[in-house]
């Protein structure tokens, strides 16, 4: 299957990241020589937890409400999630000054109601359920006229996070691989179309929870196979992956390194410790795959690119 | 008094800063929207607590190494220190393949001597008091012949942690203020003569904790006050200014700021949650400041310069 099969392509991901360029943080790429040595070879964190909003889901909230026409954007957006990418998606409303619709379930934790209705959202509340999401969504498409954005599925969303696979070959250009967390796919599918569209060479491995592996159980059978009952605290990686993120990793993924919520757990005080930067569970999934004995063995690897997706904790919970 | 009184110039600074440059982190300046809103003007954060060893002190101490002669490095270096010092010290010393003796007190906490261990650096333990400290350093230096170097009254120390700030504005030409946390004042005696030597227009102004203020007493009475008994969660500015310091601070800082434990912690804790990075209480008291309607009052600043100056904390101590 040619790469123009996929959602997006090099040229989309250029284009967003041009359009994005004056809104989003052009985020920091840094190093640890202790992490290096844990790792056994050269490691390069792209910290997309220092993103605006503290995720990088606000790169494609931005690229998509930023492609509306003008008629488009002043009914509005719509999401159901009640994550990263909900409040992505209303700050990126508010940036352009247009409204942003967000179903969220009841049962939603008052820190992410809070910072949804901080951003400017407007929350719609439902029924825990997917259906009753849904439904909601769909509802709220019909009365007031706007455009729904999914977290992941979705072109304009995968093409613009993977601007920052873009900004990290920029920066280190010489990288061999890149490990990166899947969870609906958005990012590892931006990053694998950006980062093999600039060098052909590179080699992208995913990372996931042993309790949420369904991309590594449909890597292993050939065929998408749905996340059921997903058990982990990386609570960003729980979703199933796409449509249209599912071709990507089947293609062009070299392999789907898991890890358990202990090796999730260390990872995690390790980064906030020595390397001083709050990244929460799903954010370090990619960084605890590069220190498995699995990743420690890959031969044919000296520089690896990392991306700390995100760091919305909440800091009244306990760790460790 | 010329500038060239002082312990340093912007001369010594800029050779800091191309002597120490292979070896220290150019660490990332970062913003935050909403910090910016609630301080009333735009604020650029330059983070050392992403340097090498989570603090600035790295870079004093690599500079202080690195203009050993080949004879004196052999000998090795002391300093009688239990904080992010000591840990710095002993990293610089390894790097140049070099002993660091590092004393402290019986009493330190165990994660410091690991820290100081974990680095390479000898530790020979003393009675909790200076006097006992200052006493095994000086037989060290008699015994061993090493050079001491003190954490912060010292030239090259002070030109080195001056390099941030010119890297600082190289990033960020049009500051018209910093604000730099005040403990022993080599930080701020650097940046001063940095900063002010590259522009000579920006105004300096230093941050303490209301419970180690005496930098501002001494500003206020006009003479050199020593800290007597200080109380403050932010335990890396207990110390008095010193000899080379004071005057730098006496002569080129606008003004002192005191800021409250309870304005220190919660200035913490939106660092931690909102910008996604562990900074130390000590680290945050110059952003603290900002934060005070003393400082917000101030006319004529749209943009001013911070500086998280370490991110070294015990994440089993509970701040909140």
């Amino acid at each position: 299957m040619p790469p123009t099969a996929y959602a997006c392509d090099l040229a989309s991901i250029r284009a967003a990241a041009e359009r994005i360029k004056d809104i989003v943080h052009r985020t920091p790429v840094v190093t640890s020589g202790t992490f290096d040595r844990l790792a056994g070879r050269r490691v390069y964190f792209k910290c997309e937890n220092l993103q605006k909003v503290g995720a990088f889901k606000y790169r494609g909230a931005t690229n998509a409400i930023l492609k509306l026409t003008d008629a488009q954007a002043a009914r509005g957006v719509v999401t159901h999630s009640s994550g990263n990418h909900a409040q992505a998606l209303a700050l990126a409303a508010r940036v352009r000054g247009i409204p942003a619709y967000i179903v969220m379930p009841r049962t939603a934790p008052s820190v992410k109601k809070a910072a949804v209705e901080g951003y400017g959202g407007k929350i719609t509340f439902c029924e825990p359920t997917l259906a009753a999401r849904e439904e909601a969504a769909a509802r709220l498409v019909k009365e007031t006229g706007a455009t729904l954005i999914p977290p992941f599925d979705h072109p304009d969303v995968i093409a613009g996070q993977g601007t920052a696979a873009l900004e990290l070959l920029e920066d280190v250009p010489d990288l061999d691989a890149v490990v990166v967390q899947v969870g609906g796919g958005g990012q590892i599918a931006g990053w694998c179309i950006a980062a093999r569209g600039v060098k052909s060479s590179i080699r992208v491995f995913g990372s996931e929870p042993a309790g949420a592996d369904d991309a590594a159980r449909s890597k292993a059978k050939g065929e998408w196979l749905p996340q059921t009952s997903p058990s982990t605290i990386a609570d960003g990686l729980l979703t199933s992956t796409g449509e249209l993120t599912w071709p990507v990793i089947r293609d062009q993924v070299e392999r789907i390194i898991t890890v358990t919520d202990d090796e999730i757990r260390s990872t995690m005080r390790f980064v906030w410790e020595r390397m001083k930067l709050v990244v929460e569970p799903s954010g370090v999934v990619g960084a605890a795959a590069v220190l498995t004995e699995e990743f420690k063995r890959m031969e044919g690897i000296t520089k690896v690119g990392i991306v700390f997706s995100g760091g919305n904790v909440s800091l009244d919970k306990h760790y460790w």
